[in-house]
Protein backbone atom coordinates (compact mmCIF):
# COMPACT_ATOMS: atom_id res chain seq x y z
CA UNK A 1 0.00 0.00 0.00
CA UNK A 2 1.43 3.20 -1.13
CA UNK A 3 2.02 5.76 1.93
CA UNK A 4 -0.01 8.37 0.88
CA UNK A 5 -3.06 6.17 0.05
CA UNK A 6 -2.42 4.63 4.09
CA UNK A 7 -2.78 8.51 5.57
CA UNK A 8 -5.73 9.26 3.27
CA UNK A 9 -7.18 5.69 4.98
CA UNK A 10 -6.34 6.73 8.58
CA UNK A 11 -7.47 10.39 8.14
CA UNK A 12 -10.87 9.54 6.74
CA UNK A 13 -11.35 7.07 9.14
CA UNK A 14 -9.90 9.17 11.69
CA UNK A 15 -12.69 11.76 10.52
CA UNK A 16 -15.62 9.34 10.62
CA UNK A 17 -14.52 8.50 13.86
CA UNK A 18 -15.18 11.87 15.09
CA UNK A 19 -18.39 12.52 13.86
CA UNK A 20 -19.56 9.31 14.75
CA UNK A 21 -18.41 9.63 18.69
CA UNK A 22 -20.37 13.01 18.54
CA UNK A 23 -23.65 11.09 17.46
CA UNK A 24 -23.22 8.06 19.65
CA UNK A 25 -23.15 10.97 22.17
CA UNK A 26 -25.78 12.33 21.34
CA UNK A 27 -28.30 10.06 20.23
CA UNK A 28 -27.33 6.76 22.21
CA UNK A 29 -26.51 4.12 20.12
CA UNK A 30 -29.71 2.90 19.21
CA UNK A 31 -30.53 6.79 18.39
CA UNK A 32 -27.59 6.88 16.42
CA UNK A 33 -29.32 5.86 12.64
CA UNK A 34 -27.93 5.76 9.70
CA UNK A 35 -28.74 9.18 8.62
CA UNK A 36 -27.67 10.66 11.41
CA UNK A 37 -24.03 9.30 11.45
CA UNK A 38 -24.50 10.41 7.74
CA UNK A 39 -25.08 14.18 8.71
CA UNK A 40 -22.21 13.67 12.06
CA UNK A 41 -19.85 12.97 9.62
CA UNK A 42 -20.94 14.75 6.51
CA UNK A 43 -20.32 11.57 4.83
CA UNK A 44 -22.33 9.36 2.75
CA UNK A 45 -23.55 5.93 4.23
CA UNK A 46 -21.76 4.66 1.07
CA UNK A 47 -18.26 6.34 2.43
CA UNK A 48 -19.32 5.58 5.68
CA UNK A 49 -19.45 1.86 5.49
CA UNK A 50 -16.76 1.59 3.05
CA UNK A 51 -14.56 2.39 6.18
CA UNK A 52 -16.59 -0.19 8.61
CA UNK A 53 -18.62 -2.98 8.04
CA UNK A 54 -21.69 -1.73 10.11
CA UNK A 55 -22.57 0.41 12.94
CA UNK A 56 -21.43 -2.15 15.29
CA UNK A 57 -18.22 -2.38 13.79
CA UNK A 58 -17.91 1.57 13.91
CA UNK A 59 -19.27 1.78 17.56
CA UNK A 60 -16.01 -1.00 18.50
CA UNK A 61 -13.70 1.42 16.71
CA UNK A 62 -15.20 4.24 18.56
CA UNK A 63 -14.77 2.48 21.69
CA UNK A 64 -11.12 1.61 21.14
CA UNK A 65 -9.88 4.98 19.95
CA UNK A 66 -11.66 5.99 23.32
CA UNK A 67 -9.79 3.57 25.30
CA UNK A 68 -6.19 4.13 23.12
CA UNK A 69 -6.19 7.52 23.87
CA UNK A 70 -6.80 7.31 27.60
CA UNK A 71 -4.15 4.47 27.99
CA UNK A 72 -1.92 7.03 25.94
CA UNK A 73 -2.77 9.53 28.86
CA UNK A 74 -1.49 7.17 31.20
CA UNK A 75 1.56 6.40 29.87
CA UNK A 76 2.73 9.75 29.06
CA UNK A 77 1.35 11.66 32.18
CA UNK A 78 0.84 8.61 34.70
CA UNK A 79 -2.78 7.84 36.25
CA UNK A 80 -3.82 11.15 37.55
CA UNK A 81 -3.30 13.14 34.01
CA UNK A 82 -5.87 9.83 32.44
CA UNK A 83 -8.43 10.25 35.83
CA UNK A 84 -8.24 14.20 35.30
CA UNK A 85 -9.11 14.07 31.77
CA UNK A 86 -11.88 11.66 32.67
CA UNK A 87 -13.59 13.53 35.15
CA UNK A 88 -14.13 16.33 32.60
CA UNK A 89 -14.75 14.01 29.36
CA UNK A 90 -18.57 14.29 28.31
CA UNK A 91 -20.57 12.40 30.40
CA UNK A 92 -23.37 11.76 27.42
CA UNK A 93 -20.05 10.09 26.00
CA UNK A 94 -19.49 8.19 28.45
CA UNK A 95 -23.01 6.55 29.36
CA UNK A 96 -23.52 5.78 25.95
CA UNK A 97 -19.94 3.75 25.98
CA UNK A 98 -20.64 1.94 29.54
CA UNK A 99 -24.23 1.44 28.55
CA UNK A 100 -23.50 -0.34 25.04
CA UNK A 101 -20.35 -2.02 26.53
CA UNK A 102 -22.67 -3.83 28.76
CA UNK A 103 -25.52 -3.90 26.40
CA UNK A 104 -23.24 -5.95 23.64
CA UNK A 105 -21.66 -8.22 26.43
CA UNK A 106 -23.02 -11.06 24.97
CA UNK A 107 -21.81 -10.34 21.62
CA UNK A 108 -19.37 -12.66 20.47
CA UNK A 109 -17.93 -9.97 17.43
CA UNK A 110 -17.86 -7.30 19.75
CA UNK A 111 -16.62 -8.68 22.65
CA UNK A 112 -13.53 -10.80 20.01
CA UNK A 113 -13.36 -7.40 18.82
CA UNK A 114 -12.74 -5.70 22.44
CA UNK A 115 -10.40 -8.45 23.52
CA UNK A 116 -8.00 -8.26 20.38
CA UNK A 117 -7.43 -4.73 21.18
CA UNK A 118 -6.81 -5.09 24.43
CA UNK A 119 -4.38 -7.87 23.36
CA UNK A 120 -2.86 -4.83 21.62
CA UNK A 121 -2.25 -2.46 24.25
CA UNK A 122 -1.21 -4.99 26.83
CA UNK A 123 2.56 -4.39 26.20
CA UNK A 124 2.25 -0.78 26.49
CA UNK A 125 0.07 -1.03 29.69
CA UNK A 126 2.49 -3.70 30.99
CA UNK A 127 5.69 -1.54 30.33
CA UNK A 128 4.28 1.16 32.18
CA UNK A 129 3.05 -0.68 35.18
CA UNK A 130 6.45 -2.34 35.33
CA UNK A 131 8.04 0.81 34.76
CA UNK A 132 6.66 2.12 38.08
CA UNK A 133 7.64 -0.49 40.09
CA UNK A 134 11.01 -0.58 38.93
CA UNK A 135 11.42 3.40 39.67
CA UNK A 136 10.05 2.50 43.22
CA UNK A 137 6.94 4.87 42.43
CA UNK A 138 4.55 1.57 42.47
CA UNK A 139 4.63 -1.47 45.15
CA UNK A 140 6.53 -4.61 44.41
CA UNK A 141 4.62 -6.98 46.96
CA UNK A 142 1.76 -7.20 44.09
CA UNK A 143 2.57 -8.60 40.56
CA UNK A 144 1.48 -5.62 38.12
CA UNK A 145 -1.73 -7.22 36.82
CA UNK A 146 -3.30 -7.02 40.10
CA UNK A 147 -2.21 -2.67 40.12
CA UNK A 148 -3.29 -2.62 36.24
CA UNK A 149 -6.57 -3.90 37.26
CA UNK A 150 -7.00 -2.23 40.46
CA UNK A 151 -6.31 0.94 38.81
CA UNK A 152 -8.55 0.54 35.73
CA UNK A 153 -11.47 -0.68 38.84
CA UNK A 154 -10.99 3.08 40.00
CA UNK A 155 -11.11 4.43 36.39
CA UNK A 156 -14.18 2.35 35.40
CA UNK A 157 -15.87 3.55 38.85
CA UNK A 158 -15.47 7.07 38.13
CA UNK A 159 -16.56 6.62 34.75
CA UNK A 160 -19.95 5.42 36.49
CA UNK A 161 -19.65 8.86 38.42
CA UNK A 162 -19.34 10.86 35.44
CA UNK A 163 -21.89 8.86 32.99
CA UNK A 164 -24.50 9.58 35.69
CA UNK A 165 -23.58 13.38 36.01
CA UNK A 166 -22.12 13.43 39.68
CA UNK A 167 -19.49 15.70 39.93
CA UNK A 168 -16.20 14.25 41.68
CA UNK A 169 -13.23 16.23 43.16
CA UNK A 170 -10.80 14.13 40.99
CA UNK A 171 -7.62 15.15 42.71
CA UNK A 172 -8.60 13.40 46.33
CA UNK A 173 -9.41 10.12 43.94
CA UNK A 174 -6.06 10.70 42.48
CA UNK A 175 -4.67 10.74 46.09
CA UNK A 176 -6.14 7.50 47.13
CA UNK A 177 -5.17 5.32 43.88
CA UNK A 178 -2.04 6.83 44.42
CA UNK A 179 -1.91 5.72 47.76
CA UNK A 180 -3.11 2.52 47.41
CA UNK A 181 -0.23 1.27 44.57
CA UNK A 182 2.44 3.04 46.09
CA UNK A 183 5.08 1.01 48.47
CA UNK A 184 3.39 0.29 51.27
CA UNK A 185 4.78 0.30 55.30
CA UNK A 186 5.72 -2.58 57.04
CA UNK A 187 3.36 -5.21 58.07
CA UNK A 188 3.68 -5.01 61.75
CA UNK A 189 1.96 -1.14 61.13
CA UNK A 190 -0.69 -3.18 59.16
CA UNK A 191 -1.12 -5.68 61.73
CA UNK A 192 -1.48 -3.07 64.61
CA UNK A 193 -3.78 -1.42 62.87
CA UNK A 194 -5.91 -4.82 62.48
CA UNK A 195 -6.22 -5.51 65.74
CA UNK A 196 -7.58 -1.74 66.45
CA UNK A 197 -10.34 -2.91 64.27
CA UNK A 198 -11.48 -5.83 65.63
CA UNK B 1 -52.36 1.26 60.42
CA UNK B 2 -52.12 -2.10 62.37
CA UNK B 3 -49.39 -3.84 62.82
CA UNK B 4 -50.27 -7.03 61.00
CA UNK B 5 -51.20 -5.16 57.52
CA UNK B 6 -48.00 -3.59 57.64
CA UNK B 7 -46.45 -6.97 57.66
CA UNK B 8 -48.28 -8.39 55.34
CA UNK B 9 -47.76 -5.12 53.10
CA UNK B 10 -43.92 -5.60 53.65
CA UNK B 11 -43.92 -9.22 52.68
CA UNK B 12 -46.20 -8.94 49.67
CA UNK B 13 -43.68 -5.99 48.68
CA UNK B 14 -40.46 -8.22 49.32
CA UNK B 15 -42.48 -11.13 47.28
CA UNK B 16 -42.88 -8.79 44.36
CA UNK B 17 -39.22 -7.23 44.29
CA UNK B 18 -37.66 -10.86 44.39
CA UNK B 19 -39.79 -11.59 41.16
CA UNK B 20 -39.08 -8.08 39.57
CA UNK B 21 -35.56 -8.43 40.32
CA UNK B 22 -35.05 -11.76 38.50
CA UNK B 23 -37.23 -10.38 35.26
CA UNK B 24 -34.89 -7.51 35.21
CA UNK B 25 -31.35 -9.27 35.24
CA UNK B 26 -33.14 -11.89 32.95
CA UNK B 27 -34.69 -10.19 30.07
CA UNK B 28 -33.37 -6.57 30.97
CA UNK B 29 -35.31 -3.53 31.71
CA UNK B 30 -37.45 -3.24 28.10
CA UNK B 31 -37.62 -6.80 27.77
CA UNK B 32 -39.36 -7.28 31.40
CA UNK B 33 -42.74 -6.38 29.97
CA UNK B 34 -45.87 -6.30 32.60
CA UNK B 35 -46.56 -10.35 31.51
CA UNK B 36 -43.05 -11.88 32.84
CA UNK B 37 -43.42 -9.41 35.71
CA UNK B 38 -46.61 -11.48 36.40
CA UNK B 39 -45.26 -14.72 35.38
CA UNK B 40 -42.17 -14.13 37.53
CA UNK B 41 -44.10 -12.66 40.87
CA UNK B 42 -46.44 -15.34 40.20
CA UNK B 43 -49.30 -11.88 40.59
CA UNK B 44 -51.93 -10.33 38.58
CA UNK B 45 -50.87 -6.81 37.48
CA UNK B 46 -53.89 -5.10 39.40
CA UNK B 47 -51.51 -6.77 42.22
CA UNK B 48 -48.05 -5.99 41.12
CA UNK B 49 -49.35 -2.25 40.50
CA UNK B 50 -51.23 -1.85 43.53
CA UNK B 51 -48.02 -2.25 45.53
CA UNK B 52 -45.77 -0.15 42.72
CA UNK B 53 -47.07 2.93 40.62
CA UNK B 54 -45.13 1.27 37.34
CA UNK B 55 -42.36 -0.25 36.10
CA UNK B 56 -40.10 2.44 36.84
CA UNK B 57 -41.56 2.75 40.52
CA UNK B 58 -40.69 -1.43 40.50
CA UNK B 59 -37.18 -0.61 39.02
CA UNK B 60 -35.90 1.75 41.07
CA UNK B 61 -37.53 0.02 44.44
CA UNK B 62 -35.66 -3.28 43.11
CA UNK B 63 -32.20 -0.60 42.83
CA UNK B 64 -32.47 0.44 46.13
CA UNK B 65 -33.20 -2.84 47.95
CA UNK B 66 -29.84 -4.06 45.86
CA UNK B 67 -28.11 -0.89 47.51
CA UNK B 68 -29.60 -1.10 51.08
CA UNK B 69 -28.33 -4.82 51.42
CA UNK B 70 -24.80 -3.87 50.24
CA UNK B 71 -24.55 -0.93 52.55
CA UNK B 72 -25.88 -3.83 55.22
CA UNK B 73 -22.86 -5.69 54.64
CA UNK B 74 -20.84 -2.92 54.77
CA UNK B 75 -21.70 -2.05 57.73
CA UNK B 76 -21.69 -5.29 59.07
CA UNK B 77 -18.78 -7.08 57.97
CA UNK B 78 -16.50 -4.03 56.11
CA UNK B 79 -15.78 -3.41 52.71
CA UNK B 80 -14.30 -6.77 52.04
CA UNK B 81 -17.86 -8.66 52.59
CA UNK B 82 -19.23 -6.23 50.48
CA UNK B 83 -16.65 -6.67 47.51
CA UNK B 84 -16.62 -10.14 47.99
CA UNK B 85 -20.33 -10.88 47.81
CA UNK B 86 -20.49 -8.32 44.61
CA UNK B 87 -17.74 -10.31 42.97
CA UNK B 88 -20.30 -13.27 42.57
CA UNK B 89 -23.41 -11.57 42.29
CA UNK B 90 -25.23 -12.41 39.34
CA UNK B 91 -23.94 -10.75 36.12
CA UNK B 92 -26.98 -10.12 34.50
CA UNK B 93 -28.35 -8.46 37.31
CA UNK B 94 -25.36 -6.30 38.01
CA UNK B 95 -25.43 -5.04 34.23
CA UNK B 96 -29.04 -4.14 34.09
CA UNK B 97 -29.10 -2.15 36.98
CA UNK B 98 -26.33 -0.14 35.40
CA UNK B 99 -27.34 0.09 32.18
CA UNK B 100 -30.60 1.13 33.55
CA UNK B 101 -29.65 3.62 35.44
CA UNK B 102 -27.10 5.10 32.83
CA UNK B 103 -30.29 5.30 31.14
CA UNK B 104 -32.71 6.80 33.37
CA UNK B 105 -30.04 9.58 34.08
CA UNK B 106 -32.65 12.29 32.49
CA UNK B 107 -35.57 10.77 34.05
CA UNK B 108 -36.32 13.45 37.18
CA UNK B 109 -38.85 11.21 38.89
CA UNK B 110 -35.79 8.06 39.05
CA UNK B 111 -33.16 10.63 39.94
CA UNK B 112 -35.00 12.02 42.68
CA UNK B 113 -36.02 8.34 43.85
CA UNK B 114 -32.71 7.38 43.77
CA UNK B 115 -31.37 10.56 45.50
CA UNK B 116 -33.95 10.58 48.16
CA UNK B 117 -33.15 6.61 49.13
CA UNK B 118 -29.14 7.97 49.33
CA UNK B 119 -30.21 10.57 51.90
CA UNK B 120 -31.92 7.91 53.81
CA UNK B 121 -29.09 5.72 53.90
CA UNK B 122 -25.85 8.58 54.26
CA UNK B 123 -26.53 8.77 58.25
CA UNK B 124 -25.48 5.01 58.33
CA UNK B 125 -22.83 5.55 55.80
CA UNK B 126 -21.60 8.16 57.84
CA UNK B 127 -21.03 6.58 61.01
CA UNK B 128 -19.31 3.77 59.86
CA UNK B 129 -16.65 5.32 57.71
CA UNK B 130 -16.55 7.73 60.95
CA UNK B 131 -16.47 4.70 63.32
CA UNK B 132 -13.31 3.62 61.35
CA UNK B 133 -11.51 6.71 61.25
CA UNK B 134 -12.14 6.70 64.94
CA UNK B 135 -10.94 3.42 65.87
CA UNK B 136 -7.74 3.54 64.21
CA UNK B 137 -8.72 1.25 60.99
CA UNK B 138 -9.27 4.69 57.84
CA UNK B 139 -7.11 7.37 57.35
CA UNK B 140 -7.86 10.91 59.25
CA UNK B 141 -5.92 13.04 57.00
CA UNK B 142 -9.12 13.11 54.42
CA UNK B 143 -12.79 13.87 55.62
CA UNK B 144 -15.28 10.35 55.59
CA UNK B 145 -17.20 11.72 52.28
CA UNK B 146 -13.62 11.53 50.57
CA UNK B 147 -13.26 7.79 51.65
CA UNK B 148 -17.21 7.07 51.35
CA UNK B 149 -16.75 8.46 47.59
CA UNK B 150 -13.83 6.56 46.72
CA UNK B 151 -15.07 3.16 48.55
CA UNK B 152 -18.03 3.44 45.69
CA UNK B 153 -16.04 4.38 43.07
CA UNK B 154 -14.40 1.09 43.77
CA UNK B 155 -17.47 -1.00 44.15
CA UNK B 156 -18.91 0.45 40.85
CA UNK B 157 -16.28 -0.50 39.09
CA UNK B 158 -16.07 -4.01 40.44
CA UNK B 159 -19.50 -3.93 39.72
CA UNK B 160 -18.94 -2.93 35.98
CA UNK B 161 -16.36 -5.77 35.34
CA UNK B 162 -18.70 -8.05 37.34
CA UNK B 163 -21.49 -7.03 34.75
CA UNK B 164 -19.57 -7.07 31.89
CA UNK B 165 -19.22 -11.25 33.12
CA UNK B 166 -14.85 -10.69 33.59
CA UNK B 167 -13.52 -12.79 36.56
CA UNK B 168 -11.49 -11.06 39.40
CA UNK B 169 -9.58 -11.85 41.88
CA UNK B 170 -11.62 -10.12 44.87
CA UNK B 171 -9.06 -10.62 47.53
CA UNK B 172 -6.29 -8.40 45.69
CA UNK B 173 -9.09 -5.42 45.79
CA UNK B 174 -10.72 -5.79 48.97
CA UNK B 175 -6.53 -5.21 50.05
CA UNK B 176 -5.70 -2.48 47.39
CA UNK B 177 -8.47 -0.38 48.85
CA UNK B 178 -7.98 -1.39 52.46
CA UNK B 179 -4.29 0.42 51.62
CA UNK B 180 -5.71 3.28 50.36
CA UNK B 181 -7.91 3.78 53.22
CA UNK B 182 -5.84 2.92 56.28
CA UNK B 183 -3.46 5.40 58.27
CA UNK B 184 -1.10 6.53 55.47
CA UNK B 185 3.12 6.85 56.85
CA UNK B 186 4.82 10.32 57.12
CA UNK B 187 4.92 12.81 54.26
CA UNK B 188 8.66 12.51 54.15
CA UNK B 189 8.43 8.75 53.10
CA UNK B 190 6.01 9.94 50.43
CA UNK B 191 7.93 12.76 49.36
CA UNK B 192 10.86 10.46 48.90
CA UNK B 193 9.17 8.41 46.69
CA UNK B 194 7.58 10.94 44.24
CA UNK B 195 10.97 12.31 44.12
CA UNK B 196 12.33 8.62 42.76
CA UNK B 197 9.88 9.22 39.98
CA UNK B 198 10.61 12.10 38.35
Amino acid sequence: VPKVTQEHVDARRAEILEGARQAFAKYGYEGATVARLEEATGLSRGAIFHYFRGKKDLFSAVAVDVNRRYIGLMTTGGLAEALRALATEDPALVAVLIETQLRLRRDEDFVQRMEETMREVAPAFETWFEDQRASGAFRTDLEWPHLARFATIVTNGLALRVGTGDETDVETVVQLLDDALRPQPERGAVRKRRGARA
